[in-house]
């Protein structure tokens, strides 16, 4: 227990000085300064993820595992999965992230049934629950591995078997029940196999009215056992399903809205699931937001020329901007945070590659806000924004957005006031000013 | 008025026997054939669009017009606009298509000011309701084109000037007059561009705020007139916009039910706008019907390895078969239609490359639809799929379908059962049963 | 050795009358028919691979293993490798195809070192040659896996280490050595991970120049043992890697051009990989016969609308037709074949899928060839090609064709003959033309 | 002709000083300043396209123009051209870019023969080169517009009819002796339509050969009149063509090579064109470099979740650095240049807005080229490159490298050495690194 499983590597400090192969600290991230009326900390509200960062084993559909970690001995036991959680515990501190998240089968073995899977994940969310309160570390999230075990394989709270749906209700009962335990601020639902490889063996219509069913259920068990997280679904478009139902922001906003669920769930957006759904990067953030369902951001990066999901760290300054703009502007995103939905590539087999990764995306971040807080402070862009929409304020412009107006309405009034005047949309000279922050 | 602009093109016959260069015949399409109950017209419903026939000219970025027709002499006036109509009708009737739509500035040109533009269409509409009633052609749908004017060239309804947004509006009024006028079976709402280009310029909560605004205009109006017709909105990812906010069926549902007006409007599925949007072909036909929202097609295609719409004529018969086999189980598309929003290629310069390519395409349709009625007549696949949902019937599943179980009530019934068995999900028999049929 | 892994399942049958659930049938391919001079075995010369068929798992991205086969106990032994060979000579023999490709590493397991490695390889390719002997099946390819091992995560030909570039060198010794003893009719390189995942981190010329260094080795070392197998660089623009240097058909021509390397290699197409790099699913297999570079198809399928390769069975009449039209007009792929590089969905996970999904792929294959062959007996679309190009055959067009005119020469002619006429490219007419078929 | 096009703006000067609403002047370009050895301008050699620029309406295919320029009255006239022209040398002035870049019919009207043609060229580069040597702007390459003209649209010199071929033959003549009177530095061939619509009526090889021809012809003209300039190819993957043959930067390659032509062409490379082919931004410009086939650079952007060229000014300062850094790494572009092959967006239709759109472009490069220099200059990041491929400078990598080694001779030293150490590839750190200048 008292094993230090990153001999060498201390807590990550702020250097704002140090030079471009001083790797193991932080540039940019100050986790106490204040900016724009709380700590960066607050803003940025980090978090790692247990499945990719002590879970992966670089293993790819063309490639066997490539990472060695020497507190993983490889086995399903209890043993190595208390290791595994020491030694992500070491890391969240020694990096100084406050937050962690995991689905339920990173942290505990599955069993053999349910029953010896719910007592595993009680041993080890007992030990969690210890490390949480001796670090400070919360749980921003829990969530339900409802993919990976092939039982799973034609969907979860989809599949055309109703034993398989009650399997995946009994593993949420369990989820909730340590999720409430550990405090989990919030509980995502990510349904990489709600969805379908051929349309030609599905009835999408029953799936998603099942899909439906299944949330009423988990919602009604978070009410009766008083868990106060946010439940989330956090859209993907496509694989492992050749098609997801969860497909975007504004698909699981209208699903949510045709079954009325929309007050009980909001949503979880990752960026690389974004590009892949054929947005640009801050996307999806940005139309949660608009409709105020942006509940957390799992901040990972894809590669724009890549058809499948890399779950890369991010590391470019002006999308980290752009989402971070969102942020700042409405306030916060408690009790959702930052989490890092990434992995190192697998050809990253260094140990400190774990750390290299996280501080650079999180330096990555602090900049982004401190851009966005820059942008917002000064002012300059969001004025010309609103004056752009300024024709809305007043006359014909209020009485159409107010829902006065009728058509006859407005073509008396282009009668009398006849075609309108030409105005540049300006995109360059956004993009420019945009620069001079970024 | 007499003058014939196809000489020596009759009206296509039904030749099943025809060889390969026999391309002015249908081989498949036998209008008046009756298959499962109706003949193959009244299933098919196909129509011809205005535009992409009558207005196009083969002109792309990167090249001019290539498209020489002998009726238009390339002016804006009226005459030539009535020799367009002439040839159009002309066309409708030597093809056979009992339907047919345009925008309101295909058939009659925009005048100086919205009085004169709607004293042109008055004009070009009595011409048009004379030919339909002489022909017997219908009109599908009619719309406004609220895109190439560089008046709409930040929007239309969600142009960030109400000056503009309420051009659009009285453009809208007079668009419905007319619907009314030519007795349209539906009216189409295309935003082109409803959407932007940067965020970093736009309110995109306002701009939906809106854009349902402006529909509830136009419903106001509709049922304030007695119009019939079925309002229908065309989802379209991309392109003009970079982001079009009527992205997919899906988006479109969801924004809908958002703003209250899913009771109101359908949709209007253009298959190679749901490839674009990363779909499979048939997606968004399959997903509108399973809401119940299916109102039109326009039946065309792309061609999966472009990203932009290249509105070809579909001649794809597998593709063709999975739209037909969703339309024929939802009992037909009526008052919708097959439109053919469709262009031939700008190197398809004779005239009869229109003719052949409208032929190819209902051929195309019409062997579609033939096995997709054998597919369900035979009903093996069907009742392949019935049977993999058949644990919702009764126990455990029936129960979860219907909303009456819980989580515990789940789990309690795992505890009892155990672990599903693995059950194939035969994607490959399904593709090979399918091959049987096309 | 005389257990029967496939029990209930006998060798499949030509049955062209069957109906659509009988799965186990051929349908359409009658080995023996001949056409066009040949029997269809010639033609489609088909091939079973054995790494999806026998190795693969189901395992997924986000997924466990899902496929359970009864003569694999899942460990890395000699004797459980023994056991899948056996069963797959069984299922090549019951499905009636005459050839088999593998991985070295697929067939016997890699050991502590190289020598025992060899071992293996020794002892297995002792029992694969008695049974090829046996049955008749033949060895269309062998291949070395080079990108599963973690040696290989960086690359192996195109390692920045010399160390992992020269146990790839050592690798391919062996597999040249037992392809030469079970008389592999091909020999292919399929380079996953010889291509970067940053260029950041890349010198891609030297990375390209020690590849060319690597095949000059392989092409040394084949004459000296006398293999006569044709070696083949098999195309795949990314995936494992974020970029992969053997992009396409036209990238690895430029690249055997570049290196001087074009007499030695020929090319092995896999449509899912073409598809992924941008082209219609014929593109690469139309290229490389044009340049007389192709040597063997890999006959999968993905679906357009998935950013990852799937290896799906093929299923798609029209496309089987579009490739089989090629290979017919070449004259056959002899010494290559249609090396089914597919494997069954994670989902399919009946024994019996395994047959069902080759058969269907036979059959979508065996109809290709019997509709390219009518299209190329009929001769109509021939016709009109060589119509298309006819001006080439006198007159100025020879000049240019034969190098023989000066751009002088074409101004002189083009100022007596002035401007060409508008000729129709007629795609819709050819479209129409190819569903006649089809 | 002494009228002033643009008054009230005078030339852009450089302010690093000014706010992010200065949109007219520079806060990074310098073009006097010296960097490692030589100016900025220097490096940078900007050029402006006249064809977006000055001959752009803000038309797309589903919209009319939008762009009114007051020195443009829309007609095809003399006289027009000849205003154009001097708006465009104020603008270039004004600006402060040394070159410009043309499509013959840009600049001049094409006549009812290609005689007229001539004589319309011939006046107006008899003012071009006025006007170059009065304000010392010179002409980075020439092109000829051989896609736009009706004529063109089954291809020029790929086209099935020589007829059209011996036409874009002799335009190349007439453009090669423009390009020699005017000093054109380089002289580009974009064959937009060398490509095909369908392989169905296609005969890809005649295609190639005919295409290798034409260059052979136009190699053999330009040697003749003495024409220094560089002859580049510029490839692009599709649109309008569906397929167009110069795909990417390796296949333009492989064609050279095929055909014997490497010698005599270089390459020209737009990002926009290479993201469209599934690269990364910076792929080809690193291709090309790394085999000594980089020309010139067409520096815009487009927006990676779209499938069509937008020809955006480049905004991006990371990729504008990593462009930068293989331009300084290869020593500079000269004779080529980076052209900004941009055009406002249609939606920024104030005169200010050119300008806005290329300053913001010229300081994104500049500072691209400052990041880059630092890059090269500290030398951490070479110095990691370097070392990781230093095995290659001894013992078996050295003989491997140099192609010494045989298979023979690998096996031996890994019988001796065994299995390779694992080294991580350390991708995030590199992109830390990066992040450190960028």
């Amino acid at each position: 227990p008292d094993a230090e499983y990153f001999p060498g590597i201390g807590k990550i400090p702020y250097k704002p000085d140090a030079g471009p192969e001083d790797s193991l600290v932080f540039k940019h991230y100050n986790a106490q300064e204040e900016v724009m009326g709380r700590t960066m900390e607050d803003w940025l509200r980090f978090s790692v993820c247990f499945w990719h960062t002590f879970r992966g084993t670089g293993a790819d559909p063309f490639g066997f595992p490539t990472l060695v970690r020497p507190w993983d001995d490889g086995s399903n036991s209890m043993a190595n999965a208390k290791r595994r959680l020491r030694a992500g515990f070491e890391f969240f501190t020694k990096l100084g992230v406050k937050y962690w998240t995991f689905h339920d089968r990173d942290i505990a073995p599955e069993g053999e049934n349910i029953k010896e899977s719910a007592a595993n994940l009680d041993a080890i969310t007992d030990m969690a629950l210890d490390l949480q309160q001796k670090t400070g570390v919360k749980l921003l999230w829990a969530t339900c591995n409802l993919f990976s075990n092939p039982r799973y394989m034609n969907g979860a709270a989809t599949n055309p078997d109703a034993h398989v749906v009650a399997f995946a209700a009994a593993q949420v009962k369990k989820g909730l029940d340590i999720a409430l335990k550990l405090g989990a601020e919030n509980f995502v639902f990510w349904g990489g196999r709600e969805g379908f490889h051929t349309l030609l063996n599905s009835d999408v219509r029953a799936e998603l009215d099942h899909m439906a069913a299944f949330f009423r259920m988990a919602i009604a068990y978070k009410k009766k056992i008083g868990f106060k997280g946010v439940f989330l679904i956090e859209p993907k478009p496509k694989e492992p399903s050749k098609h997801q139902y969860d497909y975007d922001a504004m698909t699981v906003i209208g699903f949510l809205r045709t079954y009325g669920l929309e007050k009980e769930i909001m949503l979880n957006i990752e960026p690389n699931h974004t590009t892949l759904a054929g947005h640009s990067y801050e996307h999806d953030v940005v139309m949660a937001s608009a409709f105020k369902m942006l509940g957390s951001v799992d901040s990972n990066t894809g590669s724009p020329d890549l058809g499948w999901d890399t779950d890369q760290f991010p590391m470019d300054i002006k999308n980290c901007t752009l989402v971070m703009k969102t942020i700042v502007e409405q306030g916060g995103l408690a009790p959702g945070g930052l989490n890092f939905d990434c992995k190192v590539r697998r050809e990253s087999t260094d140990l400190k590659d774990m750390f290299i990764a996280h501080v650079g995306a999180m330096d990555s971040f602090a900049r982004g806000l401190r851009c966005a807080v820059k942008i917002i402070q000064d002012g300059v862009i969001p004025k010309y924004v609103k004056e752009r929409y300024s024709s809305f304020e007043s006359g014909i412009g209020k009485k159409i957005a107010s829902g006065e107006a009728t058509l006859e309405d407005c073509e008396a009034w282009i009668q009398q006031n006849g075609e309108p005047p030409r105005i540049s949309g300006q995109q360059e000279h956004y993009e420019n000013m945009l620069n001079f922050y970024v």
